[in-house]
């Protein structure tokens, strides 16, 4: 089964907005069994949506609409449709109370606008929007199904995941579909490759491996797709526990999560805490941490420790090691992460120190060049990292390799 | 003059990359004043290549291909391109010196398929490729103009501002087109609106006001066209100047600029040193800040102090503070600046204590809450502010609303 993306509205083609929804939406199709052909942006004009639709209609027999819902002039996702399915307009009561209680709610006034919200091409079954106001509309075309969703991204998730995929799923019988995803660190996508090569060749047609490599991490996915569920889920597991144990000390988990939440995981079920001491990373370890809820039951804190003054008054760092050494230099990142164990008294520390760049570079030190040590109460182990020359990437590196490091002084689980 | 923009290869259908660079497209397009009528994202396979091809020949006189170019067998743009313009091929002897020299940098061997990259369509202009080994080609047909580029995003954006779009407007004859963009923050677009509304009213037909909001922040961003150059740069600059002038306390830079890095460049300029405490933000002032180059002529560092011990520790935050009113409030978030200010040793410190969520609402202080106070030698000034229940949100407005006091405590230049 094919399905085609089209959306709706002049903020992308004006750049205004990264089509982030399309890529999202590719992915869950995708997992559910269903491939994309096309991805098509249009503007807010009638013509050029009923020409994409119905080019759209020659290549797929899925067609995912998004946009062009709101209550202004310029949305005219809706009337397009009606032309284009040649079909009236009518007013659906179950959706004209959805919004009256949404407004209700919010205690805003309910303007006419508000209320065209309601009003639907004949033809269509409306699916509920519990996240907004405008509705879903589901169109059954010569055997094609063409569904309009709003653009809102967090509207459209919440209905291609409660309502869209389960609906074409049970529609089109597509086979059960089983994904498993083993998130590895510290080992690039070849090794990988070779250190597996035997499980991926006992790999049955039906389940595939794919390797998602993204800065200094390889997610190895496992899908498996068949009409027998239990066998299907007990295949799969099998495999991954294979491939788990051979690749062990470079596994952070068996989910598809970021690798900073895997290690929150082991540390919050080992009971240990963890502080930051970061100078070129300057709070982004940090950040990452920090986005999940519940990270405080681990992290502590720490300090973005940018100048050397700070080095010496927070964490304690000699002012001979900074002189002797300088700030990028194995003594230093040492006592920084044995100072922020001290000063933040936790059970582990990390500590980052280097030149991310364009500036600051030394003889013996280009550009790129990065100290990571991470200390626990028996020892601290520091490492040295050369990395590129583009300062957002040496920061992004420098923290997923302070991530790794963590994750193999904790060891596998 | 419209153009529209393809992107071959699966990785956009499979939904493991967004496609960020038509948007980028998109917006360099409008600014040199060429719509975009149309982004389709196509997968690596000739007839649909073609069949979009031949569809966006019908609505657009440039269309901008990127991606397919790589060295490997699936990558078909060139040999798709040669079918669909009915030409044969032939070896570029400046782009096989070029990837030749390109190789002898790397000190790596090159490959058959290397050299395979030098094998451009006969009838296409190549245009050299300075960051990569995939060449640009520029082909006319029937008074339009394809253009087919690498898909990697640094080579892609170097390609467009040094060669396509110069080529385009003088091709073109486009307008002489002038943009300047104010940035404002602490105040929302239909206050902005009111408060220019008469300035706006002045403009003449030949420049447009665009408001474009993002996160507590607006950036007004005045366009003109027009054949007379000089004129129209004083048109330009008197209008920026009146509007900057009218709402002068919300001006943080007058150029298209991060808020973080307008905050930056006007500490610099008066010689300021600043510092920050984060709690709820968990580093993420601090990650803003370093990303930019230089950022530690003004950004001291800070600290990440999650826990209520490191409060205490680090920034002198009383015990009895944080016990009576707790680690969300004016008091607690008072002294918290004023202990950064100590403690860091810099002229200006901010701040963050709040409640990110989904966790930590207690009553009267629900999920959103958050204080941030900004630190002087003269004084500290606290505010309150009411966010929303979503906590990646919440983390990047109370970035935003820090970064908009320490500017409002600045004053303007």
């Amino acid at each position: 089964m094919t399905a085609e993306i089209i959306t709706i509205g002049d903020e992308i083609l004006i750049g205004q907005i990264v089509d982030t929804n399309s890529a999202w939406m590719a992915q869950k199709l995708n997992l559910a069994g269903i491939a994309v052909k096309q991805i098509t942006s249009v503007s807010d004009q009638a013509d050029h949506i009923i020409d994409a639709l119905s080019e759209a209609e020659k290549r797929a027999g899925i067609i995912l609409i998004t946009g062009g819902l709101g209550p202004t002039k310029d949305d005219i996702t809706k009337i397009t449709l009606s032309r284009y399915f040649n079909m009236g307009m009518r007013r659906d009561e179950e959706t004209l109370q959805h919004v009256r209680t949404f407004f209700e709610r919010l205690k805003r006034p309910m303007l006419d606008s508000n209320m065209g919200q309601a009003d639907v091409p004949e033809g269509c079954t409306v699916i509920q929007n519990k996240q907004g106001t405008a509705p879903c509309m589901w169109f059954e075309n010569n055997g094609r199904i063409i569904v309009s969703m709003p653009g809102v991204p967090f509207e459209m998730m919440y209905l291609m995941e409660e309502e869209i995929i389960p609906r074409l799923v049970s529609l089109f019988k597509l086979p059960h579909i089983v994904h498993k995803t083993i998130l590895t660190y510290g080992i690039g996508e070849s090794f990988l490759a070779e250190a597996i090569a035997d499980i991926e060749n006992d790999l049955p047609e039906h389940i595939k491996l794919a390797y998602l490599p993204r800065l200094g991490q390889v997610r190895l996915r496992l899908s498996g797709s068949g009409y027998e569920g239990a066998l299907l889920d007990r295949q799969i597991m099998e495999f991954t526990q294979r491939i788990a144990e051979r690749v062990k000390k470079h596994v952070a988990a068996l989910e598809d999560i970021a690798l900073e939440k895997a290690m929150l995981n082991t540390m919050e079920k080992r009971g240990l805490t963890l502080s930051t001491a970061e100078s070129c990373t300057g709070g982004y370890i940090g950040h990452l941490i920090t986005q999940h809820p519940g990270s405080s039951a681990v992290y502590k804190g720490g300090g973005v420790v940018y100048s050397n003054e700070l080095k010496i008054k927070i964490l304690d760092v000699s002012e001979q090691t900074l002189e002797r050494y300088g700030a990028v230099s194995e003594e230093t990142v040492t006592e920084m992460a044995a100072g922020a164990l001290r000063t933040f008294n936790t059970d582990y520390a990390v500590a980052v120190s280097g030149i991310a760049g364009p500036d600051g570079a030394s003889p013996g030190k280009p550009v790129g060049t990065v100290w990571i040590a991470v200390a626990n109460k028996q020892q601290v182990v520091a490492r040295l990292f050369t990395f590129g020359n583009k300062r957002t990437q040496n920061i992004e590196r420098s923290a997923v390799a302070a991530l790794g490091m963590i994750l193999n002084e904790l060891g596998p689980d």
